[in-house]
């Protein structure tokens, strides 16, 4: 049962009918509490511009989504560091709770799932040594097993922590329902990240049937995650932040008018989060 | 590196081709060591004759599939539970290994997860309980998360291991590659399992993309699963079975003439398992 301003709008919910400028205003609309824009809208408004639109409309940001792919090249090339190194400068800029890093899958043409998950957390180590230098937050976004030939080879909050043990201060997870709804462990994983290391909260929903891989994701209370148990959880473990939608729809909410989309995560968030 | 006698093949691999007779045959053809059918498979047979039949050829069971789906009626219901109990009969007479459960997901309508598996963990001490009684083992076959919901809401070796450490004597797991080849305590839990609880072991692979939830896996070899090491992780973890085929796929294998499919299975078995 949360209030608008207890939600963020991820800009992917609506990366096909919206630029970052028309998200921010649709944010004030509807009375979100925050945004959390991806790299290219980002790019696409200009950085400074953006921090500067996002101040003025009084959003928390709750993140910037994406840093990470650091299997992207087969192993950890300057390429990847500094584009990651970038990332931070953009995160700072616009005052981002935590740059959420997608770590990446297996190279290609790789079926060294240990190596990809050395090169991930060398690059992490990279990535969070700047990051502390700029004031900047990173949190690990473990994805669902189904991704992690493709897209992150960290699958879930147990092995993401343990990574964050192993890294020390300033690296923490994303937490996101999708990915991790079906953990046995995750109870006990959020009290382990515990406020410090939670640093971002995704919701969305899982739907039953799902049709794609990617791009089938539910809005709040059309699937099956039990919403509000897992939002006691993180409270439970000293969670304050607001939840950030996220929702990847190719044939269902990309398609629909974006106002009624804010709309619908505004009453769903009061009836069923 | 395995030679055949060393594979089993489990008959939905070649399910839209041949009967259980038709597979019997085929097994002895390609010199395969052992077969595992499912029960739609048998029941057509006749579970007195194909017991003969795989007898007299030769083959060992490693498996029935399939036992479980405790949730089907949303409740633990006599019917659930009698046809668990014919299950366990069905393998005592073809003298299975194993009797291979695929536990069931949440139940329609339900978005109640840890009351799921609870269900799930009631229903099966009341069929090991019977199968005790008539020398059947019982093994849980942890399903990839993506399962989750609709069917299987036991995902991981850990958790598996966990419901056995409760129940105790007589019940292990099932190990099937897709479904856990992406779990960063995969080793550990393959340890933990043992040569006693480490009943069956599954192979196939994971293909990039995967264009479908449950009938695009890959022949060994198409995919991005590390067989070897995961082989090398049941071996040393004591596990001295067959290793059991089992390729659902609806636009491949499923396709072509059988007698290529356990070809090309021999041939991949000898070269990249």
């Amino acid at each position: 049962m949360l209030t608008p301003d207890r939600i963020s709008l991820n800009t992917a919910t609506v990366r096909e009918q919206w630029s970052l400028a028309e998200c921010i205003e649709g944010c004030q609309r509807h009375g979100l509490g925050g945004i959390s824009p991806w790299r290219d809208k980002l790019q696409e408004m200009g950085v400074t511009k953006a921090a500067q639109a996002i101040r003025a409309a009084g959003l928390t940001v709750t993140g910037l989504c994406r840093g990470g792919w650091y299997t992207a090249e087969g192993r950890l090339t300057p390429a990847v560091k500094d584009d990651n190194r970038r990332a931070v400068d953009e995160a700072a800029e616009i005052g981002a709770d935590c740059l959420v890093m997608v770590v990446g899958g297996l190279a290609d043409g790789s079926r060294d799932l240990p190596g990809a998950r050395a090169v991930v957390e060398d690059g992490l180590a990279d990535t969070l040594d700047y990051a502390r230098g700029q004031g900047v937050k990173v949190a690990i976004e473990p994805l669902h097993p189904m991704y992690a030939a493709d897209r992150a080879c960290v699958n879930t909050m147990g092995q993401a922590l343990d990574i964050c043990d192993r890294l020390g201060e300033g690296i923490g997870v994303a937490c996101d329902v999708y990915h991790v709804w079906w953990d046995p462990d995750l109870k006990a994983q959020m009290r382990r990240a515990g406020p410090d290391r939670l640093m971002a909260y995704h919701i969305c929903d899982w739907l039953v049937p799902t049709r794609d891989f990617l791009t089938d994701r539910g809005m709040m209370g059309d699937g099956v995650i039990d919403l509000p148990l897992l939002a006691g959880w993180a409270a439970e473990a000293g969670f304050e932040g607001l939840h950030e939608v996220e929702i990847f729809s190719a044939e269902d909410w990309w398609r629909r008018d974006p106002d009624e989309v804010l709309a619908t995560i505004v009453e769903r968030a009061a009836n069923v989060c």
